[in-house]
């Protein structure tokens, strides 16, 4: 792809500029990043006239665009919804520092004392689509760990964003940290994120994409720096055969319908054939009165009249809908392989009482996150108490699970001698 | 680039079978994973005959080809390097385990607890240039952690890692794990890296280049994988002005001279001027003595008749050689501002008595490695006790500074419940 010098220009200073504020951000201590969050946070309520006349903007366009009732709900904000920015805000400065914090230290035998200590990541770029919250809260988390964050967001929610952007830059320079820490890109040129992503590799340590399969498949395919993300939550449930069947149906309804749009909702259910006869009609029936369409094998629909058939294409597809897909397997084995072949290493919960049964599938089944007796929907930065997350990482380098302020770390060894050579 | 089907159909198989192998190694104990080492070693003294027939076949080839001396010297494998090789993986073996560890436990108000726990990174992709032993000393480190690894040296070395790759598998199996886990790439074809860097995301993991500057700089730039390698070891020597002189002197000449080909050796000595008078010229007298060539500024030249003067592209050279670039700076901030602007981020040293100013210097450089009195040579997995390395990462992503065994896993959270649902 070629880009237009005029684009080069922007990005490259956008990038420098990052950079730069990064560096002069490790002059300042976690109490004044922490005081950089709130002062930001409160202008962004005394902006709130600003931006939700950008906001209106943006949904008159978006309207005449003719985006669906739920792009429009996720664009919109109120005074209600800049609220919960800025308290979101308030929430990650009051967070406990991750940075500084020595994570491991150990003494040589040649009297070196070694110690390996938390640092920021650097300068992180962070590509959403067009929900206007995301832009505080990204560059809240970054801040927080001590990171420069370049921002770019979806072009239907521009203006929000550069409103937003604007308070947030003004509080923190209000309180006397570098604002150039916080940029958002100065263009909806689609060329600037190619740019971003295959050559700016000087000034950006990582890409986190937020948004759906398609964005971060592209953002992983043309970024020459790391990626932080994930593609596909498939999460799954095992009813195990010594399972309370009552937990089970809990478990089930909650996983699948407490919110189906997240990527933590559970896409397919596995149950056991020992207890298929009672433990299926009980859990299909509780998510058919939930309004939830149910797609099973032989031996659901078998069971089920309130089923359809499944096709293979269901195993592998993440719904995040009001559908689920539900299979019955001969034990623990055929489940974990199951899971293996169709899952996308995001997180799957077993329901047993069998402690045995338990251990064995949180040591073998390869996902971020297994759970034993608890709902998939527990995926989550805020559930796990961290605060705050940038999203789920289903890739193995890194980070894994939910990213929250210690994962936009590195580290550094600090070593400790008294004129050691080595021999 | 294109790809014949030939190699495409060769280098799937090899990352299919990769990855086959790797979720085979999850149901091995580190016990039997050690047995695997240590049967590997046993292999490889055995099989000596035929390793170092094949080993001098490369080296008549490569000698026909005009290789240099020194590469020829990497190349060359006898009976007491191999015996050093199977050693190094005896000593592997005998590390202690990194799987399984819990990093982290903590419980949530509603009763769940959180474990993360430590797995291994998956399938790991080792480019490397024409030293055989990497083959062995590779494949050792990624199957300590529990990983599969596939190979793929340079096509001097191919019979040599033909050989060594045969003995190590015949070892695993006599040991009853899985010889997949160790795939040689089985072509000298270029195409296949290209094809291994660009397309097999769904095998690969992580790639991990180990040699020179223009293999990394290739392998960054095709990856679409995550890579964890480094590119230069510019590291420097600050002396500052309440440094004792003679560690200074100990410490500048073991720094540079004690190996010059490492990327921990130093290649700039920064000498605080308060003190430039007389460390000058004993740092630069005791360089010269052992046949260091001395590149200084003005303030050098003028204080020492044996320096040279340097021009600008010496304070961004990686000599790799015997000669240093010596430079006097006006304090503290000056010299970290010289690192900042030359340095490559991989290992720093300031020399001083003075506490608040080595702290100060710990804290502020923003390098993988940085140390108080202390050698740069010291920037090893081996001299950090880790064991063994299998480089030095001077990314801020997943690892920084030396990549041992713990460096080459993840981790997963284990969350225990008794039937919580998210409200």
């Amino acid at each position: 792809m070629t880009t237009t010098p005029e684009i080069e220009t922007l990005m490259l200073t956008c990038g420098r500029d990052a950079r730069r504020a990064f560096q002069a951000l490790g002059k300042f201590s976690s109490g004044a990043r922490n005081g950089g969050l709130m002062a930001a946070a409160d202008a962004i309520q005394n902006d709130q006239a600003q931006i939700l006349e950008a906001n209106a903007a943006d949904l008159e366009a978006a309207r005449e665009k003719g985006l669906s009732a739920a792009m429009l709900d996720r664009l919109a904000l109120d005074a209600d919804r800049l609220r919960g920015i800025s308290d979101g805000l308030r929430s990650i400065a009051a967070l406990p520092d991750t940075l500084g914090v020595v994570s491991d230290e150990w003494e040589r035998p040649n009297g070196l004392l070694i110690q390996r200590v938390r640092v920021p990541l650097g300068v992180i770029g962070i590509i959403y689509e067009s929900r206007p919250n995301v832009t505080v809260d990204a560059a809240g988390l970054c801040l927080k760990s001590g990171n420069a964050v370049i921002l770019r967001g979806g072009s239907e929610s521009l203006r929000s964003n550069r409103a937003l952007h604007e308070a947030f830059v003004s509080g923190l320079e209000s309180a006397g940290l570098p604002g150039g820490a916080v940029q958002l890109v100065p263009t909806t040129d689609r060329e600037a994120v190619g740019f971003l992503l295959s050559s700016m590799g000087d000034y950006v340590d990582v890409i986190v994409p937020r948004g759906g399969r398609s964005l971060v498949e592209r953002v992983k395919q043309d970024a020459r720096v790391p990626v932080i993300g994930h593609l596909d939550g498939i999460c799954h449930i095992y009813v195990h055969s010594q399972a309370d069947q009552d937990k089970a149906v809990d478990i089930a309804v909650n996983a699948k319908m407490r919110r189906t749009g997240i990527c933590g909702a559970a896409e397919t259910i596995l149950v056991d054939r020992q207890i298929a006869d009672t433990a299926l009609p009980a859990i299909v029936n509780a998510l058919t009165e939930k309004d939830c369409e149910v797609r099973g094998d032989k031996d659901v629909c078998h069971r089920c009249p309130n089923a359809v058939p499944a096709t293979d294409a269901d195993w592998s597809t993440e719904y995040l809908d009001a559908i689920v897909s539900i299979r019955v397997v001969d034990g623990l084995d055929a489940a974990i392989e199951h899971i293996e072949t169709y899952g996308s290493g995001h997180t799957e919960s077993i329901v047993t009482e069998d402690q045995e049964a338990a251990d064995r599938f949180l040591a073998d089944v390869d996902s971020a996150i297994v759970l034993h007796n608890a709902s998939t929907q527990f995926a989550d930065g805020g559930e796990f108490g961290m605060g705050a997350e940038i999203g789920i990482a289903t890739g193995r380098i890194h980070a894994r699970g939910p990213v929250g302020a210690e994962q936009l770390t590195s580290y550094k060894y600090v070593v400790r001698g008294s004129g050691q050579i080595r021999p």
